[in-house]
């Protein structure tokens, strides 16, 4: 081939790349867990940002605060950052964001005006980072967001008021990203507002982007009808206080509670700070009627009759901090369980809480109140679409092309299956691709490439944000599995001699106090090993380290089939 | 009163004792907790028992083997053991028989020849025990345990061959122990096998005790043939290998798989070494009569198609070390998942262990097997009767009094309440008590007092049985939190003065290397303190090591909002 023919080749390339116009995809977190959800689409020199959450910590993260997506990509191109859109205000959407706007170069925020008051109330707790900077928009309003992107808003409906979804106009075609939703139903049990996903349907959308969590259950949403109806009827009830223990982001719930108690003449005592802020929040905005003097101030509970008494509180997942743990225990300042007391816990049990819970619920049943939890009535509804509601939706939607999000693969896969079902979509129309992969998107193909982005976890805990790595982690892992042994041998520097008898500390590995025989039969050890050493100039500290750790290693394994972090010390004075 | 009627009250009162015999009850293990059951019944000098199991660690004890009953009480009056009595051979009520046969004396086991199997097999891993004394028992045949106690024994259902319940003939009456159960149902659905408790409800049943573990699920049992059913339709669909992993105690289910297996005309493959040594020993004894050639060596499966293949395996919870996690992560030397393997999950899911076994279906997914799970299809039914069955229990035995056993409290108390409405019992008649707490029977009355015997939990870890106590766990979980720096300070022991630069390490805290100026500023921070101490003589190590602990702690905390153990440690020289 001649040197004229290849850069002719060349230039047909580049010219049938222009032709083809392609928008980037990746997700950088909530594709591998529930949380930490945050996209972003990228064309040309633009790139728009969906969701900004954080993931809470997990069985293999011991210590960590949590984890928050890895922005790295984003770093490099943050003068192309030209929206972050924030579907709905949970944590696992908008989490994140504290650590990393000045990262992306602090880009405008489109959202909802209820999603704005939760991110600027945390801001709070974050004084040295800039100002935001939001741009409230409305379901049904349309956003140019960059010469590329425009943006029309949908409202979804969640268990948090002013959930919105995006139909996203790239130059590829329109994306649709609904956020997170379940159905709503009417007293007679249909469901309401699906002339919004007719309407995103008549759009001709390209891609359909679908929250995958409630892929493996059967059926269709519990109806938050049937909930408060449920509530009512064990509130009618009861004779002694009630107390209901919930998410403080369950925003629609509280309102429901809140109802019941006013018309049941019940007055309400919030305890939980971020369950009065979030419901300080929604009455400001008029998400919440209330009366005035419904919502008293827990200290002058003692002035009301028991059966006068609602008790609002966090903690149904037995977090130790929260309040229904404290009330429990007996260590809230207002409020004792007592015999009579009618406790609701109205949440479904997170995995990896379940023992907690039990406890909790252990805890309040010994103390004789009567407690009610979603597996004995239906007091708990989830906020995830199950899968006759998704299936619904993409037929109503009828997407060209299917991407399941959030969630563990298993849940993406289960999704894309449904997907086939339903619409009949081919199983490569249907993507399901990992955090930090990159997907391109063509007028009518969308391909799973090998290529990524960083997107491994970035941990926060306490004031450090990613300084908690793979080692850290590791080391904590093996520290709480069988402790450590600190040696610490002193030696005079020119003879190699012990200056001193070697001192062994432990933590978590075996109770010294009460086994003195082991502590000395290690010392004996120690020095034997070290007298081994033919010394003919200054002690080697790498060697007699390692060598300390191998042997004294594997002595303590024989001795009791553990093996502690031995972590030898050499001082030469 | 005068001294002669003073006496004679006393007289009476101690022939009125001596009227009225009063029998021990204590549970030392089984009420807190899922597992390490164990409960014995006391009576003037001779003691019975009934079962000695294991519990599996908890968030709460990490690195922990297991928990097993506390036997301190049993120990100070062993020659009083007159019988072990073994209900069935799962580890929860077996797996502490190895350590604590010689403190009880080695008392006979009475229980049934599979059950004794189990025990042998285990006791080969304990080579240094005494010799266990057996006494074989049958479904419908008594034995007369000591003076005052004679057990009738009954066949009950389980998801393990050879349960037995146990009527404990006692001088204040009978006590009725069932072991665990499930019913049985024939092909219309009708439970099978009632009229055993039948006749055990015409034995004027003074209290019995019911495993509560099934007390919070509604309704009745599915039945085994149901998952027989739903197995056998998977299997038939299957176009590749069919992988099946349950646990390998469950026994029952085994059978019915690879009769299946063999109906299907597939071979049968077995992985996992305590599911082949179970398998073994039920053909052994009889209880699955299998033909010769359809359970065939791991080695040979290469020689089969794959449509010819079933592979039974452990590890349906996602344990690391079980062969089904090993499969799916490539580790395993035989098998390796392959695109259309359907894969069977044959168990539900234990608390505690949702995020591993999220990972294995993820993983087995990716690879482009086609799972199903117990949530997915009826493929694992529970050992444990549910509401309906402990109901229809409690009404055809028609005890006076009713303790629940086995469970959490709450559960305990869910059964309690099913008993009240069940057969009508008062509250004070239905007796929740808790681990080592004495229950006293007499001939009309059973009650709780405030007295108890030790049962704390033992644990064993590696070789050590109990010398992991509550300040080492404690050190575990904090050591994993936020993981430990250890600072060490040479000083002259005749000055005080620095013999060197303060040491500093550190594990699961910081990447120190990463840190080097925290390192720097921690180094300056001790040598101020230590300057700031006026030396009149020798240095005083206590106070140097208070100083650095409270000091540095602080300004750790300061710099990270990070709480690391810190461990200073002074050397003299």
């Amino acid at each position: 081939m001649t040197k004229e023919k290849i850069t002719k080749s060349r230039v047909i390339k580049r010219t049938a790349a222009k032709e083809e116009p392609t928008v980037k995809f990746v997700a950088l977190g909530g594709l591998e867990e529930i949380g930490r959800n945050m996209m972003f689409f990228e064309y040309e020199d633009e790139i728009v940002i969906i969701d900004a959450g954080l993931q809470f910590p997990e069985e293999t993260t011991p210590g960590i605060d949590f984890i928050i997506p890895n922005v790295a990509y984003l770093e490099t191109k943050k003068k192309n950052v030209k929206a972050l859109i924030i579907t709905h205000g949970h944590y696992d959407h908008i989490g994140a964001i504290p650590y990393i706007m000045e990262k992306i170069g602090n880009p405008p925020i489109y959202t909802t005006s209820l999603s704005k008051e939760i991110i600027n109330k945390r801001q709070e707790e974050f004084p040295n980072v800039p100002k935001l900077d939001f741009e409230i928009v409305k379901a049904g309003e349309d956003r140019q967001l960059s010469k590329n992107f425009k943006a029309r808003f949908f409202g979804v409906v969640h268990n948090i008021p002013e959930g919105i979804g995006i139909i996203l106009e790239t130059p590829v075609g329109k994306i649709v990203h609904p956020g997170e939703f379940k159905f709503d139903y009417d007293v007679e049990g249909n469901p309401r507002g699906l002339d919004t996903w007719k309407l995103v349907g008549e759009q001709k959308i390209h891609t359909l982007l679908l929250d995958s969590t409630g892929a493996e259950e059967p059926g269709w949403s519990m109806s938050e009808r049937v909930v408060e109806a449920e509530l009512e009827k064990i509130f009618k009830v009861a004779e002694g206080r009630i107390i209901v223990s919930t998410f403080a982001s369950l925003l629609d719930r509280i309102a429901e509670i809140i109802k019941i108690a006013e018309k049941l003449k019940r007055k309400v005592f919030i305890s939980g700070s971020s369950m009065k802020t979030n419901v300080q929040i929604a009455r400001n905005l008029g998400f919440m009627k209330i009366e005035k003097d419904v919502i008293l101030p827990l200290e002058d509970i003692n002035k009301y009759r028991d059966d006068k008494i609602l008790i609002l509180c966090t903690g149904a997942q037995g977090e130790p901090q929260a309040s229904m743990m404290k009330i429990a225990s007996g260590e809230h300042p207002h409020i004792k369980t007592k015999r009579g007391d009618t406790v609701i816990l109205s949440s479904s049990v997170i995995p990896g809480n379940e023992r907690s819970v039990q406890v909790l619920r252990d805890d309040l049943a010994r103390q004789g109140a009567i407690v009610y939890h979603y597996k004995m009535v239906d007091v708990h509804s989830s906020g995830h679409a199950p899968q006759e509601e998704l299936k619904t939706v993409m037929k109503m939607v009828k997407p060209k092309f299917f991407i399941p999000i959030h969630g563990y693969y298993f849940m993406r896969w289960r999704n894309a299956q449904l997907a086939q079902e339903a619409i009949s979509l081919n199983p490569e129309e249907t993507v399901i691709t990992d955090n930090g992969q990159i997907v391109l998107i063509t007028k009518d193909s969308i391909r799973n490439t090998d290529e990524s982005v960083p997107a491994f976890y970035v941990m926060v805990d306490g004031l450090g944000v990613g300084d908690v790595g793979e080692v850290v982690l590791r080391d904590r892992r093996v520290l709480a599995q069988e402790g450590m042994v600190v040696i610490i041998v002193t030696l005079d520097r020119h003879t190699g001699r012990f200056l001193k008898n070697p001192d062994i500390i432990s933590r978590g590995f075996i109770y010294l106090k009460e086994n003195k025989e082991l502590v000395e039969e290690t010392r004996k050890k120690i020095r034997h090993l070290i007298s081994r050493i033919p010394f003919s100039q200054e002690p080697d500290a790498d060697y007699i380290k390692s060598l300390i750790r191998d042997q004294v290693g594997q002595f303590l394994y024989k001795k009791t089939k553990r093996r502690p972090m031995v972590l030898p010390v050499v001082i030469e004075v």
